[in-house]
């Protein structure tokens, strides 16, 4: 009877994410998943890796078993 | 640096519900709020009233601190 | 990196609530779940049974991968 | 009807945390916060302050519309 859901503290993209606009993505994940939305969250592309950058999250998307975020990306962390 | 939510338990519409098709409807509520999806939910006029029915709630969307619920009505309790 | 939670709408005691004093009860359920706390819930034996009650939540419990709640039962529905 | 709720992705101590054992600290906040419970979050004095360490909250519980977490300090930045 209970609703499976997930908490989750930052976004993991492995590489799915869209880019909408210049720094405005779209990401689609597996499961309903409860995420801070418009507070600063920390982008990873692996559960494993190193912080990619920072985002707020603008938009959070039930459906379908499905999870769709769109989130800003506020800062970058480059890796050269 | 948290996120506020409000759990709900059933949805009150205070008749601002808007009908997309037969059984379907969209309901904006003020702020974010966790309700359960795909699970039968009781539907009400106001928090007061008696039960009008019960949905399945097919759609949740958090954007610009307000959710967006599409739910479909799969039993209706008639009061006449 | 998530947390596994489940939302539920109501207690579904399974017989293993432990009666504490005259209305209050103490039920451990496996894994995290979120419940609605000093709200009116509904309480059932198992989850097709009928409504054996109302109950308020007076305490939530996370620890070891299990959920212990504290409810008060509020309302008894009879059934003979 | 609905449950006030925050979602919380960091500890912030406000100095006011009790130190239990070695690692092992206590923490009363106000209102129904959600934590993610075993898996690693940050810990800061302010919510503008640098972090102090990295915790793993071991129990979370909610009544009298308060939270208390139980959290285990896994690191700790060092600022001298």
């Amino acid at each position: 009877m209970g609703m499976p859901l997930e908490l989750n503290t930052m976004i993991v993209t492995k590489g799915r994410e869209t880019r909408v606009e210049e720094n405005l993505f779209i990401l689609k994940k597996e499961g309903y998943r409860l995420y801070p939305i418009e507070i600063p969250i920390e982008v990873r592309k692996t559960m494993d890796s190193d912080s990619s950058g920072t985002a707020l999250i603008k938009k959070v998307e039930w459906q379908h078993s499905s999870t769709t975020l769109t989130y800003q990306l506020i800062s970058l962390n480059s890796t050269n």
